[in-house]
């Protein structure tokens, strides 16, 4: 059976309307073109710098779009959400700005520069443990209900969705100023929030790009999902330095839009994603987290697997610790 | 005698005319906030990322409007510069998008990235012995009499600073937009193009707002001069890791500007310089040069020498090789 348009958690017009809400909220990020990784890659190579964006990653505007969008009331009663350090940032400085609390279910893996920045934004940390397996779905619904809380979950969410689709938008516009309307969408993809954003918003303000999603390797449920047409899980717990996209599979409500909308899906090493972030910062002048420069990756290492003639990367998020970001200094 | 206006060698006149010439070409910059910056300052700190311009510097402004003003008969012939890497990539940048060649005179002691850079963009590069204080004016002038070239010198030339002035009238519009117009204005100034150009634009589009010329501790040359009146040297060759701000005396065309519009000089240690570079990196996603970070380290390790509630700091570059980079991750 063919999948419904009808049937997707979100329109455009949903995106459209958070636009609205994160206007004077959100770093409208700047699209990048450097001539040394246009060579690199033997193409236009455009780099949409979310790593700018508010709390380093684009998660705020989903988190921004989330709250904005709840009754105050509701809103007042505290939130409640789970993440390896990014959407926890994004909530907890939303629900500060929102003068609200924030409880935050994190791994007990993430990167500290994450725990404490979420922490810095006033929110109270839970730690889970997640190389043994914890999950944090579980914990996060016995909280809600035993204290209230109203749960924004990372991508299976319509306004976050609708938030991160407003990165689609930018895109669009940006582009157009540059020449360009034809190009695949380099996104780096987790649980899919962002792909799929992009993906319905590209539809119809870009509607000649596609969106292609980027994962590592050993975390690519998205693209074997692609692949098999049905959501894909991956074994056990991946071992990956991306930790901001590595799920266990695709969202619930933003697979049907990605599997409507995008192209085949794109898988880079651990050590690209590490070569990525040196270009980033040597050519770009940007800091990109190993998860953040999958996208970026793809283009220049997987050049092989990609058509059009102009290929937009977004650098999804910034948040790398200096020991990371001296590793991938240090990278040839 | 008080300095006279109209024998400046500039008007805000040509900062927009030199907007006009830049538009299309030179990347709008965006003017970034961070709540982390803002706590460590106590006060609303705002970085306008020149960093992220074309050649990784605000001196493309500069060079692209040098170039594109010249008659098209002395554009071909041949362009000429001197400089420690940022005014030259932009030279070769800006002589390669209007087709005709660079020749460029830089210290042997420059940057590995720069003088790669620099030849990538296709320029001829001629180095000189700065260490040993060989003169790169002499050599210039030298070169352009006997090959016809038209020398286009990093500050000293009104094209130029109008150019870098550009940034002035962004950062007057984007503080707008973010409900500021009182501001101390603190500007990376090795032989004050940028400042000058700043503090000129500022002067007519936010005339609240002071520029504060900010230097290496060892190269202070022009908040010593502020202080004379009168242009002062430095003594003997000044050692800095901010390589791209080590000018012999303010220029002779940007100093009266500077005087008779900028607040006091700032100076910071190299060490500070580091720290703003780490902070640049781990809160603001960016990378700055030691140079592009002095106005940052004054924002944070000068607070007491600040006196507004807002302070705008230009990350004026960020070509900085990775064992640069590597030193200020390990900077404590």
């Amino acid at each position: 059976m063919p999948s419904s348009r009808s049937a997707e958690a979100i329109t455009f017009d949903n995106i459209q309307a958070a636009r609205q809400r994160l206007a004077g909220f959100a770093v409208k990020t700047p699209l990048l073109e450097n001539k040394t990784l246009n060579e690199l890659a033997g193409k236009r190579v455009l780099v949409k710098a979310e790593c700018l964006q508010r709390t380093g990653s684009f998660k705020f505007r989903g988190g921004w779009s989330a709250l904005s969008a709840l009754p105050e009331a509701v809103r007042e009663r505290g939130i409640l959400a789970y993440s390896s350090g990014n959407h926890a940032q994004a909530i907890a400085l939303s629900a500060q700005l929102h003068g609200t609390t924030a409880t935050i279910i994190m791994p007990n893996d993430a990167p500290q520069l994450k725990l404490r920045n979420t922490e810095a934004y006033g929110a109270k940390v839970v730690l889970y443990d997640r190389p043994a397996g914890e999950q944090r779905e579980e914990l996060g619904n016995q909280l809600a209900q035993s204290q209230g809380l109203t749960l924004i979950k990372p991508y299976d969410n319509p306004d976050v969705m609708a938030g991160q689709g407003t990165t689609g938008l930018e895109i669009a516009e940006q582009a157009a100023a540059l020449g360009i309307d034809h190009a695949e969408v380099l996104v780096c993809c987790g649980g899919g929030g962002l792909t799929s954003g992009i993906a319905l918003a590209l539809e119809q303000s870009a509607p000649n790009m596609r969106v292609r999603p980027v994962e590592p390797e050993l975390s690519d449920d998205v693209k074997r999902s692609l692949i098999s047409g049905q959501r894909e899980c991956n074994e056990g717990v991946p071992t990956s330095i991306c930790d901001a996209i590595v799920t266990p599979s695709p969202g619930e409500l933003t697979f049907p839009i990605i599997k409507r909308l995008c192209g085949q899906g794109l898988s880079v090493s651990d050590n690209q994603a590490l070569h990525a972030m040196k270009l980033a910062m040597l050519e770009l002048k940007l800091i990109a987290e190993p998860g953040g420069a999958v996208a970026l990756a793809a283009a220049m290492f997987r050049q092989q697997e990609i058509e059009s003639d102009a290929v937009i990367c977004v650098i999804s998020g910034g948040n790398a610790d200096p020991a990371m970001l001296a590793k991938a200094l240090s990278a040839d």
